[in-house]
C-alpha cells in the first residue's frame, strides 16, 4: 500500500466523492469489450486522475471482474482512489450470509461495497418478482450484512427518478431503509436516462429532505447527463458518479472529465487532488488507447477538436488574444490550442500555422508572399482531397518545399507492387516488393505484413534502411482511411493518413488517390521523408537522378 | 414555389422558431467541407424534418455559400423551411448601402438575413478596432437598411454572456438597438462554449425585461449546449438554434436534433410539423452520409446504439415490458431497439436476437439447447474477435448452421490472389483472381478495383455471378477495419465489417483474420452467402466437392 499520509486524502474524499464507474458501467458499451490487464491499466489511470473511487465491476455475476479483484490486491497499488466492488442485493427469499453473489462481493477484498436496489415499485413486481416488503428487506439485510462484514457500503437506487414518479413513497422508503442500515450515501440513478436537469434538482432537494447523503448517477439520453449530474450537485448531492469519456450503454454515462472540469473550473470546487485536472487529457487519450474505442474528437475539453480554431475571421483576432474566442486556456485540462489550416483559412492562420510549427516569418514583403503561395497550394490540394488539418507533417513538407524551392528528397522510387495471397488451410499472407535508389544505389527490397501496407511499410523503410539507418526505428502506429465523394457517382477518392513514430515523437501525414494502396504509399513516403529531416539528414542532391551502381537486394 | 396553404406554417413558425445552422456554423467543422451540391441535399433534409429556418451561408464572404443562394432559388423546394442568410453588420466607417458584403446579403435572395453583431466590448475594441458607438450605429444601419430593402431580420448577439458579464448595459444596449431597428429575434449566443445551464437562466430572464424577443445559440465547451438551450427557452427564449448531429467548430454546436426530441417528447411542446419527428433518425443518418461525417452511434435520440441494450440481466426483463428499460418508444424518433448479443448475454438475449431475426423459438427442451449451442459458439467466436453486435447477417448464419445443422454453402473457394501494381506516371491498380466451385463447374475470374478489397469484392461476385446472376446487383457500400489487440504485445487481430446491399436491403457481415484481406475475405464470403439465402437460393447439396467439370474463366 501506499505511504501517502491518509489526511489530506480523506479531506478531499470525505466532502465530495468522485465516482468513476468506467470498468463496471462503461463496460457496457457496445462493442467494449475489456480483458482484466486492461482494466488494470485503466484503473492505474483512473488513479493518475485522481477520483475517489474506482468501481472494478462486479465479482461472482462476472467471471473476469472476480479476476480483477483478485489481481487488484497484489499489482494495483492506488495512490487516491478507493476500490469499490458493485453487486446486487440478495436475492428474495435468501439469508444475505447465504447469497454466493454476497459472499463474491465480500470476498473481492474491495473496502466498498456498491449495492444495486430497486427503487421503482414496477421493477420488484415484475423484474425481480418479489414483493415491495421484501424488496425493503433484501436491502436492509445485504447492507446490514456487509456493514457487519467491515466493508463500506454505498447504495445505487436504480430506476429512481422513474420510481419517485410512479410511487414517491416507496422510493424514499428504500433509501431510508439503506440509510438506516449503514449505507453511506444514496445514489439516485436515472438509469433509463429520460431526466432533464430542472426536473433533477426537484427530486433531489426533495430527497435530502430525508437526511440521506446523496449522489447521482447520470445516462446520456436525453444529451444532459453532465448537466443533470451539475443540477444534482448544485442542488445538494455530494456524490457524483460518471464514467471516462461517457463510456456506457446506449448514450453513455455522463463524462466524468466534462463534469470534473465543470466543477473545479466552471463552479470553482476543487474536488480532485491539486495539479490532477491537468493529466485529464493525456488520461483520457490513454484510457481510449486501452478501450480501443477512437477518441471523441469533438469531446469537450479533452478533445482533439476541443480548443481548435478554423474560421479565417478568428485567426485575426486569436493573434491578439487567445481569450477573446476560448472559455478558458487549455493548459488547465492538459490540452492545446490549435490552429487548422483548411479552405476556409485565410492567410492569417496560415501564418499563425508556420510560426506554430517553427517557421519564423515576418511581415516582409518574401514572407507574405510565400504565404500566399503556400495558402494557394493548400486550397488547390484540397480540393482535390487532401486535408491538411490532421496531418501537420505533410504541412510542414509544403512549407518546406516553398521556403527552400524544392520537397526535401532522400529517395527515388521506382516501383512498387504489392501480392496477397490465400494459403489452403491457413492465413493469407501480404508480400510487397519496393525499387528505389537512395544513397547512390539501386534498392531492390521485398517485406512481408499482416496487410498490403504493413508489408509496403516493412520493404520501404527496408530499402531506405540501407542508406539511413535510423528508419528501423521507425513504426507505423496509426492508419486511417476515408473515401470522398468528390460528387456522387464521379471518381471517389481515398484519403490516407499514417501516425508514425520514432520511439520519442510521432508525426502524421497524408496521401490521396483513387486507389486506396497509392493513397497509403503517398503517406508512407511522407512518413519517412519527414522523419528523415527531423533526424538532421540532408536530402540528396539530385532528386531523381538513376545511378547505374549495381542492384543491392 | 409550394402550394401548401401558408396558415398552418405560420403558427408554429411564428410562435417558436427552430433554426438550424449546418450549413454556416455546422460547417465549421474540423474536416467537414461541403460542396454546394452537398448543401443542397441536406437543405431539402433539413426541410424534411420540418425546420423553420435553414442558415444557408455567408454570401459574399464565401464564393460557395454565393453559389449555393443562387442555385437555391431554382434547386430548392421548400416546403416548410425559410432560407436565412447569414452575414455581418457594415464595416465600420462604411454606409450600410455602399457595402458590398451587405449588398451581397441582399442579393441572395433569401427572405431573413441573420446579422452577426459584436456585442462584448472588448470585441469591439480589439477585433473590430472601433469604437462602442460606431458599433451601435453599424448595428442600427444594416438592420435598417436591409428591413427597408424588404428582407426580414434576426441579430447575432456574438459572444454575449461574456459580453454581458464584461459590460451589461453595453451588451442590452446592442440587442435594444437591434430590436429598434427591426430585427425580429436576438439571439443571445455563447460564441466560446463556456456557459452552464444555471447561469444562461438569469441572463435571458434580464434580458426578456427589455422587451426583445430572444433566440438562443449554444456550443458544447462545457458539455452542456443542449442543456444550456433548454434552460433558455424554459426562461422564456422562443427561437433556437442549432446543428443537425451538433456539427460545429471545435466541440461543436447545440444538436438540434436532441434539441427538438426534447421539447416535443419531453416538454411537450410541438415545435415541428406533426408527424415530422418520426423522420429524425432516417434524416440523421441520411445528413452524415452527404457530410461524410461517421454518425456517432451513441447520439442521443437517432444513434444507432441508442436504444441498444446490452446486458444479460436487463434481456430477461425487456421480454416482459420494453419500457422498463428505455425512456420513451424509439418509434416516435424513427429509430429501433436493438438487443445486442455478445459475450455479457446470457440466453435470454440470445433467444430475444433470434426471434428479433424470424426465427421462432419456443421453449422446449430442443430450442433450449440450441440457444444454449448458439450462445456458446457466440462466445467462443468473441474470443477469438469475433463480434455479433453490428454484424447481424453473420449472427444469422450461425443461427441457421445450428438450426440446420450445417452453414448454407453456394460455392467452394479453391484460393484467391490480389495484386496492387504501382504505374509509372499514373496511378496504382488492384487487381485479384479467385478461383471456385459453383454451380458444378469450376470458375476462374479477374476483377479490378480501386483497392485490395474493392477487386476481390469484383472478381468473387463474377465468380458466383456465373452460376447465381443476382449477385450482379449486390454492391458493397460500407467497410469497416478495426485492430484489436488481443494482449498487447501479442499478434494483433483484425476485424472487417462489411454492409451489403442489394438495392432493396442491406446487410452486415464480420471476417475476422491476423491478415486483413484475410478478415475481408471472410466477411465478404459472408457477405455473398446470406445474400443468396435472403434471395432463396437453395444451398449446394455437397458442399465442398470438387467437381472435374471445364474451367470457366
Amino acid at each position: 500500500m501506499s505511504t501517502d499520509p491518509r489526511h489530506p486524502r480523506d479531506r478531499v474524499d470525505a466532502a465530495f466523492h468522485v465516482y468513476d464507474t468506467t470498468l463496471r458501467d462503461g463496460a457496457q458499451q457496445e462493442g467494449l469489450n475489456l480483458s482484466v490487464a486492461d482494466k488494470l491499466a485503466i484503473a492505474r489511470q483512473l488513479d493518475d486522475l485522481g477520483v475517489g473511487y474506482i468501481e472494478g465491476g462486479w465479482p461472482g455475476a462476472n467471471p473476469k471482474d472476480t479476476e480483477f479483484f483478485r489481481r487488484a490486491r497484489t499489482e494495483l497499488d492506488l495512490r487516491h482512489a478507493t476500490l469499490a466492488a458493485f453487486g446486487a442485493t440478495r436475492r428474495a427469499g435468501v439469508p444475505a450470509a447465504d447469497d454466493p453473489l454476497v459472499a463474491a462481493l465480500r470476498e473481492s477484498g474491495a473496502s466498498v461495497v456498491t449495492l444495486v436496489a430497486k427503487s421503482h415499485d414496477r421493477h420488484v413486481e415484475l423484474a425481480l418478482r418479489t414483493t415491495l416488503a421484501e424488496n425493503l428487506a433484501m436491502v436492509r439485510d445485504t447492507v446490514s450484512h456487509l456493514r457487519a462484514e467491515g466493508q463500506r457500503v454505498f447504495l445505487d437506487a436504480e430506476h429512481f427518478f422513474d420510481g419517485y414518479r410512479a410511487n414517491r413513497d416507496y422510493a424514499l422508503e428504500v433509501l431510508r431503509t439503506a440509510a438506516e442500515a449503514g449505507a453511506e450515501v444514496v445514489a439516485l440513478c436515472d438509469t433509463n436516462g429520460g431526466m432533464l436537469p430542472s426536473w433533477i434538482a426537484d427530486v433531489v432537494d426533495d430527497v435530502l429532505s430525508t437526511g440521506v447523503r446523496v449522489g447521482i448517477h447520470c445516462h446520456n439520453d436525453t444529451g444532459c447527463a453532465v448537466a443533470n449530474t451539475l443540477a444534482a450537485v448544485d442542488a445538494g448531492a455530494t456524490h457524483v458518479q460518471g464514467t471516462l469519456n461517457g463510456y456506457g450503454e446506449r448514450t453513455g454515462n455522463a463524462d466524468l472529465v466534462s463534469v470534473v472540469a465543470n466543477l473545479e473550473l466552471k463552479l470553482d470546487r476543487p474536488v480532485l487532488p491539486t495539479g490532477a485536472l491537468r493529466e485529464a487529457t493525456r488520461i483520457a487519450h490513454a484510457v481510449a488507447e486501452v478501450t480501443n474505442v477512437p477518441p471523441a474528437s469533438r469531446q469537450p475539453y479533452v478533445g482533439v477538436s476541443a480548443f481548435a480554431h478554423k474560421a479565417g475571421l478568428h485567426a485575426s483576432a486569436i493573434k491578439v488574444d487567445p481569450n477573446l474566442y476560448q472559455h478558458l486556456d487549455p493548459v488547465r485540462v492538459g490540452n492545446d490550442m490549435r490552429l487548422l489550416v483548411s479552405d476556409m483559412a485565410g492567410r492569417a492562420s496560415i501564418h499563425l500555422k508556420s510560426r506554430e510549427l517553427g517557421f519564423d516569418l515576418t511581415d516582409s514583403r518574401e514572407d507574405q508572399d510565400l504565404v500566399a503561395r503556400v495558402t494557394a497550394r493548400v486550397k488547390d490540394l484540397e480540393s482535390r482531397g487532401f486535408t491538411f488539418e490532421a496531418a501537420d507533417a505533410s504541412f510542414e513538407l509544403l512549407l518546406v518545399e516553398e521556403v527552400e524551392g524544392r520537397r526535401p528528397s532522400y529517395f527515388d522510387v521506382e516501383s512498387w507492387r504489392v501480392i496477397t495471397d490465400s494459403r489452403p488451410g491457413g492465413e493469407a499472407l501480404s508480400e510487397a516488393t519496393v525499387k528505389l535508389h537512395a544513397g547512390g544505389a539501386r534498392i531492390l527490397t521485398t517485406g512481408e505484413g499482416n496487410g498490403p501496407v504493413n508489408a509496403l511499410d516493412h520493404a520501404l523503410r527496408e530499402a531506405i534502411g540501407q542508406a539511413y539507418p535510423e528508419v528501423a526505428k521507425f513504426e507505423l502506429i496509426d492508419y486511417k482511411v476515408r473515401i470522398l465523394d468528390q460528387g456522387h457517382g464521379t471518381d471517389a477518392v481515398t484519403r490516407v493518413l499514417i501516425e508514425t513514430t520514432d520511439g520519442e515523437s510521432s508525426w502524421v501525414t497524408v496521401g490521396v488517390g483513387a486507389n486506396v494502396i497509392e493513397a497509403s504509399w503517398g503517406a508512407l513516403v511522407d512518413g519517412v521523408t519527414f522523419g528523415l529531416r527531423r533526424h538532421g539528414e540532408q536530402p540528396e542532391q539530385q532528386p531523381g537522378a538513376l545511378e547505374p551502381e549495381a542492384a543491392r537486394g
